[in-house]
């Protein structure tokens, strides 16, 4: 949309635009989280992280791993995970070399998680996919594909 | 994407979509925002308060308003309120019935976010704006429209 570098004050437009991509996960997951909150008593925080821990690392992951596949800031994740042990859904411990820190599902997290599934894929169908149409859905992924690969450079 | 009412395990694709949905916002905000917090000490969400109660409300905003404009649950603003409440950028104050909450800026809320607009106005259209061109960006503000709308009803 924009070109050139420039401090002036972002136009009606780029405004407009800057606001929809920031609004566009707390609204999809605005009724999604609800629904799982109300059912589960998990937050839609709570349920990506041990969906994660689950599907991607068999219950265990190294924690920048985890922030990575969130693509959250490091301090979110972490006061997240903190809130996570009190409640004995999961904990963190040091790998062999004391190098990194990985984060390992309870048998707690892995109880909830999985019962918290099927209200997970029926709200995410009613609430979000279902107004999404196929053409969309493929420039929302190139979309956040370019993004991060620019976010690498 | 998926129309039928269904608590079968979400399908590749429909993972796909929902994980890009909720990435976009964080991987737009995240070069973003490390540049404002470098250059101004503001975090990204220090940024989108601040800036929503100068633009919207001309320095006051019910909390209610605010929350609406962000799409943020409730608790989560309450907690950034309450750490911008202790920098002494805006305070919260009763309304004259004591019915309503209202968010103030306060004078170095007022300097803080002044100094942050040029810088904030470079990073959008350097980091996003430049990455997006002007079919996808309309995508996605009828898409935000449209499941703002679905979650009204």
């Amino acid at each position: 949309v924009t070109k050139a570098r420039s401090n002036k004050p972002l136009t009606t437009e780029e405004r407009e635009l800057w606001h929809a991509l920031k609004k566009l996960s707390d609204v999809s997951l605005a009724s999604v989280g609800n629904t799982i909150e109300a059912e589960t008593g998990l937050s839609g925080a709570d349920f990506g992280i041990l969906s994660r821990l689950v599907e991607l690392g068999d219950g265990v992951l190294p924690q920048q791993s985890l922030q990575a596949s969130l693509g959250w800031q490091k301090s979110r994740l972490s006061h997240q995970l903190t809130r996570m042990e009190t409640r004995k859904l999961l904990r963190r411990c040091e790998s062999e070399t004391g190098r990194r820190v990985h984060v390992e599902i309870l048998p707690k997290g892995t109880a909830t998680i999985e019962a918290a599934y099927p209200v997970h894929a029926i709200a995410v169908r009613e609430y979000v996919l279902k107004h999404i149409d196929a053409k969309e859905g493929a420039v929302l992924i190139q979309l956040v594909r370019r993004l991060e690969k620019s976010l690498e450079n």
